[in-house]
């Protein structure tokens, strides 16, 4: 059994022309032993955003903290703690932190890609 | 793309000789067209606790609010808001509430078991 907390993970930062203020960490990984799925944990600073992209698996995500917006089926939509985000496989979808507070949600991806 | 906030979702309540103060909620499953990973999210309020068990799949938890011990290697571990629990298959596991606050976790599982 693993247990820590996802600050001591070290994080990868994330910066170019289509992703700003972004980190990343893997949670729960292959290194674990977890050999279906893929635990990450995204931090978004105000004003960063992640790619504006599609690919062929799903995320299943939750939000931890702060406040942000979505890009569902070619509109923004809110979402705060505790916010469950489902994107199939081949949808467009980007994540945006217009607040002052960091966005923080777990992201999950099944096994057979890159975990970060 | 499915969004939601995890509290609109209906809660399956458990309560017997060995789960006492839990619900469960399916947050994305098959129904979502997750076919490879379902995610629940999982309320225990204070004195609160889950089976004793082990079972043939994993768990990746994240704990989103509360503190709560975590039975690991025979020993409780405390976990609170930000904590990842990685439980391998066959590893025997509990979670407890002992505090005043709701403990929320989000509980993956691989597709192929019941949700909830």
């Amino acid at each position: 059994m693993k247990i820590t907390h996802y600050k001591n993970i070290s994080p990868t930062g994330f910066s170019s022309k289509t992703v700003k203020n972004v980190s990343g960490r893997v949670a729960i990984g292959k290194a674990d032993g977890a050999d279906n799925f893929c635990m990450r944990v995204f931090t978004i600073a105000s004003q960063g955003f992640t790619p504006r992209h599609s690919h062929d698996w799903e995320h299943e995500v939750f939000i931890h903290t702060g406040t942000g917006k979505v890009l569902c089926d070619g509109q923004w939509q809110t979402v705060s703690a505790g916010s469950v985000v489902f994107i199939p496989s081949r949808e467009e979808h980007q994540f945006i932190n217009e607040g002052e507070e960091e966005l923080v949600f777990v992201c999950l991806i099944p096994a057979g890609v890159d975990e970060l």
